[in-house]
């Protein structure tokens, strides 16, 4: 299956120069590699919606089998000013792992709060498949996932959303919400009136009713969906009791390490919690301020029909939104398979592949052999 | 410290291109790549038992500040066939991974036993600053590693080694031997003959005497060194108690995950054992068939001089190795110091960076704007 992701490229250069095929990096030791200016190319090759889209049908196809995935939190390497973390997770068939860091401070020093990368890998033989950016593409498939999720459990047509933070998530939260789940307007509030000038001007002319409100109160008027995306690395508390009403849909996605938390306590009291995986959550997500034995629905049996979702028009019902490694494999899956026919990738030397498996050695040798003529002890 | 790894090609771009500087990934957005090609590259321009030997000192270095370093047991993915491994590990400054997998099968289809590849981070951005393929980087550290824990505690003098199993590490443990150890004979055995011909053919005109045996007997005959390196998944028994005199320094590379082992376990009974990181090989190494209290003595306190190694000439000294996380990390911080100024590496656009942090969405609206006119939605 990987194989066809490699062979044009690939094949190409081995047609002309079949007397050099054993200097040539084999098919096998070339792993397709998409960059984020490709990455870019594919969104708009595909179309941003149509690619939501996609992605959020491919995280529920994982959500529906989520039961025969290996589970794991992902592994952190905290230091004092952010986090670096893998995430893997695999279906038996396919690995898969993303690299990312969080680092709060960096957006005051022009860098990326959070960056990433990832891998997927055929379990049968360990030969990694795929490798791609995915700073772009956690930022859709994050969006992909609030908008799957609140299609399952947001108010019956729920047509005007908050979006309360308006950094690098908020256009692609709000599009998301457009494209899955119909949304209609959306009204935005950040503490910095410049990032949500930033994110208005963005969804300008895309088809959503944007307003740009001067505090979080008023940009909560008769919505039904309240997005909570702030950076902080710090407990803080962007939603009080007081400000949310009954029957409405909270998608939290800011709250997502240890110590970093956005809503009062007394909301999450006063909700029905949906969590993607309850062991990373409860350390992770708006939850760690309650007990641990505070009863949360898995988000995967209400996608699969065996928990409830929403049940009536007076509930809250909250998204506890912390990111798990299944999405992220989902989304990698997603662009495995659009890649294929396009020429959105490179093909990377990144494998050793000797004709002989056992003679690594010799391949070095030969390399140097045919190679730039520099000595070789 | 790692942009002076990029510099040149970015700055390049660059110049040229004043007016398209922000369509044009910028220099925090690129990682240098190490490809198979050019790793191999790298070792005939430095030599490699030079770099061998430069291995070997940065593995040293890092064993002596052992103690500042993140360490956890690898995180696995073990399948029917194999197992998918990652090993983080960070001294605080710089953070390292190594994506590895171990399919024994892989060898019958042409396939490589163990590929991987490595990255290092800045911890205090998180931005990764070097991506590399590890597969022959890999065979390099862990013959960098074993003649440097050998330097340690083989007998004074040593000058034979015995290499049972003579697969793809076999050329390269013989090498550091004879780089980092100043061993002047390798005795070859391995129950297919063809595997200790290609060694034999490998290292013929390396400087080294080059004995092929037809038996483990044989080739332990005068050696002062044992190498195991053989790949089988089972519990197997490589090495039988009477076959072991006294006065001998055992390296067993091949025992490396839960239910492989090459030793008869009377032979860890006579020995003195080192181990690089207890936690983990007591799951994967040959102590797992050991009493989990066993005594064991941890290398980097050899090598910082607060344990002892050797005691006397009549001693069986055993490095039970498994391959831990630092040693990778220090190979990696070899090739980044030794990549910057050679062309053995090119820029990828791995990471986002958006003019604003907070843009992500901008970016993306930009290179549409500016890329080849397909639709948007």
């Amino acid at each position: 299956m990987q194989r066809s992701l490699s062979l044009s490229q690939t094949d190409g250069k081995t047609e002309g120069t079949k007397n050099l095929n054993s200097l040539l990096p084999s098919e096998k030791a070339l792993v397709p590699f998409v960059s984020v200016d490709n990455m870019m190319k594919l969104v708009h090759h595909i179309g941003l919606e149509a690619m939501l889209r996609g992605l959020a049908e491919y995280i529920e196809a994982d959500f529906k089998r989520w039961e025969l995935f290996d589970k794991t939190p992902r592994v952190a390497s905290h230091s004092a000013e952010g986090v670096i973390e893998l995430m893997p997770t695999s279906d038996g068939e396919v690995y898969g792992f993303k690299y990312v860091n969080g680092h709060p401070k960096n957006a005051k020093e022009g860098l990326q709060t959070v960056t990433a990368f990832g891998l997927l890998a055929d379990v049968g033989n360990g030969y990694p498949v795929l490798l791609s950016e995915m700073t772009m593409l956690t930022a859709l498939r994050t969006a992909a996932t609030s908008a799957m999720v609140a299609k399952h459990l947001a108010p019956k047509g729920a047509h005007t959303m908050a979006m309360i933070g308006n950094g690098a998530q908020s256009e692609f939260q709000s599009l998301a919400m457009k494209a899955i789940c119909g949304l209609k307007t959306v009204r935005l509030y950040d503490i910095d009136r410049a990032a949500t000038e930033k994110a208005a001007q963005n969804l300008a002319g895309m088809g959503l009713n944007v307003v740009p409100c001067d505090s979080a109160e008023e940009s909560m008027e008769s919505a039904q969906i309240i997005t909570t995306c702030t950076a902080d690395k710090q407990c803080a508390t962007i939603l009080t009791d007081n400000m949310v009403g009954s029957g409405v849909h909270i998608n939290a996605i800011g709250g997502d390490c240890p110590g970093k938390t956005e809503l009062a306590s007394a909301i999450l009291h006063r909700s029905d919690i949906f969590v993607e995986y309850p062991e990373q959550t409860r350390i992770e997500g708006e939850i760690q301020q309650l007990a641990p034995d505070h009863p949360v629905t898995e988000l995967w049996q209400v996608v699969n029909g065996t928990a409830q979702g929403r049940r009536d028009d007076r509930q809250i019902t909250l998204f506890d939104s912390v990111g798990f490694a299944i999405e992220d494999f989902s989304a990698l899956r997603f662009v495995r398979d659009r890649i294929g026919d396009t020429d959105f990738h490179i093909d990377l030397d990144l494998l050793a592949d000797p004709d002989d498996p056992r003679d690594l050695f010799g391949m070095l040798q030969r390399s140097h052999a045919n190679g730039t003529g520099l000595r070789l002890t």
